[in-house]
């Protein structure tokens, strides 16, 4: 699952392939992915804003994505249709993104919605963390249709 | 200054040279870029949300660059701190993004605060519009250092 999703990412997504995006690990509880500094850098030698914006937003619509086709869905679309993003400290090293995964509630209604409506959205958590500090927090929402 | 501010975000953030970033105009009210969709588009075939973002990111970045520098400062430290994003509608064609310049009580209060206290922090909307319509609104809060 690992590289299959990395492999739509960079095929689909071209600036994706261009960051060199990779996902790391995905569990029961988080989503973990990872950009390298050198074509991510900024005018300050460390994480471009943009990268890291970037990295968060299709980090967590990754997290809809696998939801999805685990319900059984071969095709959706999913789409952002709102972030909060706090950049709290710089990122000096290769950028590290924990992303969760939906709540056990959260899919019930997601679940439920689908089937009856054919549409529903997600609210998603995304952090950068270096060295054990959060860099970045961010807060997406997703709507998804089937 | 369209052409040196682009070839500066061109050298110093690599990412804005694969998006192929162009600043298109600068005047007393606003700041215009683009982005083409080849190099930015998505699995749906429409402009990435990670493209959108950045370029609305690095763009209200680049309203507080060029402020900074027509108060006299040569040197800098200009970073987000905060941002909201709204995605109203997904952009279909060449991505044109129109940020707002501070206004004139925003810009008294930075040249006081920078010669007072050495740092300030400016709130500077951006806006992606095509064919009349806003497809993405976006508000961050940029910190700077002199």
């Amino acid at each position: 699952m690992l590289k299959e999703l990395e492999n739509k990412l960079h095929s689909e997504i071209p600036m994706t392939k261009y960051m060199e995006l990779k996902v790391k690990s995905i569990d029961e509880e988080k989503i973990i992915t990872t950009i390298p500094l050198k074509p991510n850098i900024n005018d300050k030698g460390t994480g471009f804003a943009g990268s890291l914006s970037t990295l968060v937003t299709i980090s967590a619509w990754c997290s809809c994505f696998l939801e999805v086709k685990k319900l059984g869905y071969k095709k959706s679309m999913i789409a952002i249709i709102k972030s909060d993003t706090s950049y709290k400290a710089p990122v000096t090293k290769d950028m590290n993104c924990i992303t969760t995964v939906p709540s056990k509630e959260q899919i019930n209604i997601l679940e439920k919605k689908l089937k009856e409506k054919g549409s529903a959205s997600l609210r998603i958590k995304s952090q950068i963390i270096q060295d054990d500090q959060i860099c970045v927090n961010f807060e997406g929402i997703y709507v998804i249709k089937v």
